[in-house]
């Protein structure tokens, strides 16, 4: 059995709805569909959430927003039309947008999550309603339905423990095809959170951890995952087979082809990921699975907007609790970093940029006047570059590829961090460098 | 006006002695001269100070120890024999280390340090008496004498601020030559206490720091510091001039030239360190100063004994909080560690092996109990190599050519960690591979 979430483009009109459904309706053990809000249907197209979104500030801001609840309504009316439906569902969509700006119109958080939530919701109601017409037998369920119960975080939901079981036992004797909105669940009280954007990946990984599903697979408009940024590189391979640490590894840095979080439920449960293109399903596309049998690089990433604070102390290692005392500085701060190489008298604290913004010149003087450094700086416009792949430690002359390949384009190592995990390699760099970068690494380990 | 320190086999004997003499009374502003125990004078010889080590042995286990007193004044006597000295001091050398005896024979931290101060502080009394029988104007101090004030930490004494300036007072205007014995200071109430093995560094620097000495001549056998051990390297090149940091970063992995901790006064008053050749005086040597003209890597050294604690976490970069628990534990059990590389999801505790004694079991247990690590495993045998120079980070394929000349001798690397530092470069190989990757570094740097 499989569960499926089908992304924004792929549900954006009524020829991707087919398409999906097709793929659905043609394997029968594709039993449980999440999908998210129609997404764009070309370059210059607006996304059914971003729609919503502003229909929230224009209530939010007391605007006139009868026009946007007519765009947003028009969307699912033309796919209505497109796919011949005989039961429109548009009133009761219309009825549901007017009762959460009644019932939430002072509490904006609340208002946000309900309104955003209703691009999935109505899409699914809409693809189940017209499978059912189609003869097939399509339950629509929403996340309170299955009992998808997360965290009050609106906006930032989490899945609590309990809902694995729960969905389990609503999900597990189910009759026919079920179409489920992906993107958010229920607090205990029945509220509508949203997870953070991107969510509806993490409504699939939870279901199909629930159900202990064969696979999950995640359609997408890509064959699976590339092994660098097509944007940068020319037809850059595509990754067969890859691991759930490696993807977390690529995505760190820039790979946004499968939601971060999402990953986790999966990966918990050893659930395979099969990332596939809805345009061309016979494709294999992408395996994410716990191992693979070979080993060697798979992919190269890069992510601009880094910061490093580096200081100097002489005698630094000498001093006990250092850095345990840095870290508490920027715990109380409430602000995260991400690596922190060290010399033998010096330590760097590399960060994304944001982290810093409005805390800087606090932060630098906490340093200063706590830890009494000798000398200290930042550095901005720090680009990461990720060279991921199992059996990196034993591959000798891992790192002096890409070494080789910076110094032959006159790109400058700013920092270089092969640790402990046996799957990355990690190169600072200056933002500038990024594109050329990925390209020097890819040449060296794809195309040499 | 100078500073200057003579080690152990810069006054093993009357021949050496002489030569001391010669090199201090040639130049007046060689004016404050610091002497270490008798060391070898041949490779089969016993230092004095092991030979005392051995008396406080003898003496806490009750055995006989006249032979012992007789052997550690049969060298004093030696010395006296070629030297023709006039006045004898043998006996009031017996005379003092029975006193030692009688008065501390209870107290056996306080009778090991001042049994060990006495062979800087016998060789001290007798190269003053004898200059002075030479009708050059000497006088011998003893730290007490001029205010060298530690912490009561017999063996491992700490210099008290007070220091500085009670010993730019009572030398400042001393007239003549002064000789003072290297190694040890007293505290408050008198007691001898001291510093750690090799402390007659630490002397000198205290004093030329307390002098605002113009350099601080640190007189060896050897022409300077080589750019990598030549035990292992065919005669590498000397380093003419380096500074104090890159001195430091040498002598983290395996440089022992200079102490460590006699570093710290000279770095503070920025005055130069010049480490010079008692057997061969007119050569330059190496100068250790706060900066330097030139970049460019200066030397290459390795440690081995390394051990890495890698531990992994899926989703271990969003955790707050997870390394500096991970410090506080570490702290908790008194266990300093050197660096500490990370990946997304991984991260390693490196620190030197015998850091994990006694204690592995329990650190390994509160590690997996109070962070809930996915995997944690602890690797050995890891020798680090660094790679240090002024200029690094600048230096478009510095990493190159290392990384270059390790896959040559097919030497794997497990840790690369270029931080903040711009001076210096740290590879983690195995221990086995050590002497071979300070070959491969060597012939890249500094014979390409």
């Amino acid at each position: 059995m499989k569960v499926c979430k089908f992304g924004g483009s792929s549900v954006a009109d009524a020829k991707q709805i087919k398409k999906i459904l097709n793929i659905i309706n043609n394997d029968a053990t594709r039993k449980y569909i999440v999908v998210s809000a129609p997404g764009k249907r070309h370059n210059k197209d607006v996304k059914v959430t971003d729609l919503l979104i502003a229909l929230v500030e224009a209530v939010t801001y007391k605007k006139d927003y009868q026009e946007l609840i007519s765009q947003i309504l028009e969307r699912f009316l033309q796919i209505e039309r497109e796919l011949n439906i005989r039961h429109s569902l548009i009133e009761t969509f219309r009825t549901q947008l007017n009762d959460y700006i009644m019932r939430y119109q002072d509490q904006p958080e609340r208002l946000t999550d309900a309104l955003k939530s209703c691009g999935e919701d109505f899409n699914a109601q809409l693809i189940a309603s017209y499978n059912n017409e189609q003869g097939i037998m399509t339950t629509y369920l929403s996340p309170g339905d299955i009992g998808l119960i997360v965290s009050d975080e609106p906006s930032n939901a989490i899945v609590l423990e309990e809902s694995y079981e729960k969905i389990k036992n609503n999900l597990a004797h189910a009759e026919g095809k079920v179409i489920i909105p992906g993107f958010f669940g229920v607090n205990k009280n029945g509220d509508i959170n949203t997870f953070s954007r991107g969510g509806s990946d993490i409504t699939g990984a939870i279901i199909a951890s629930s159900l202990s599903s064969d696979v999950y697979e995640n359609f997408t408009d890509v064959s699976g995952i590339f092994s660098a940024n097509p944007n940068i590189v020319d037809h850059p391979a595509s990754i067969i087979q890859l691991t759930y640490e490696e993807m977390r590894e690529l995505s760190y840095a820039g790979f946004s082809v499968f939601h971060d979080e999402a990953l986790l439920p999966v990966y918990r449960s050893q659930i395979p990921v099969n990332i596939k293109n809805t345009n061309d399903p016979d494709h294999p596309g992408t395996l994410i699975t716990n191992t693979r049998q070979s080993t060697g690089v798979v992919g190269v990433s890069c992510d601009t907007g880094f910061a490093s604070i580096n200081m100097k102390k002489y005698l630094m290692n000498r001093e006990i609790g250092f850095t345990r005392r840095l870290l508490s500085i920027l715990e109380d701060m409430n602000i995260s970093y991400e690596h922190m190489p060290s010399g033998i008298d010096d330590i760097s604290i590399i960060l994304r940029a944001h982290q810093l913004e409005g805390k800087e010149a606090k932060l630098l003087e906490k340093i200063e006047h706590e830890l009494k450094v000798d000398a200290l700086s930042i550095e901005k416009n720090i680009a990461i570059l990720m060279v991921v792949g199992l059996g990196m430690k034993t591959l000798v002359g891992t790192a002096n590829k890409a070494t080789e390949a910076f110094k032959a384009r006159n790109i400058n190592l700013k920092m270089i961090n092969q640790g402990s995990s046996e799957i990355s390699m990690m190169f600072g760099i200056e933002d500038k460098d990024a594109d050329q970068a990925v390209i020097a690494a890819y040449e060296a380990y794809f195309t040499h």
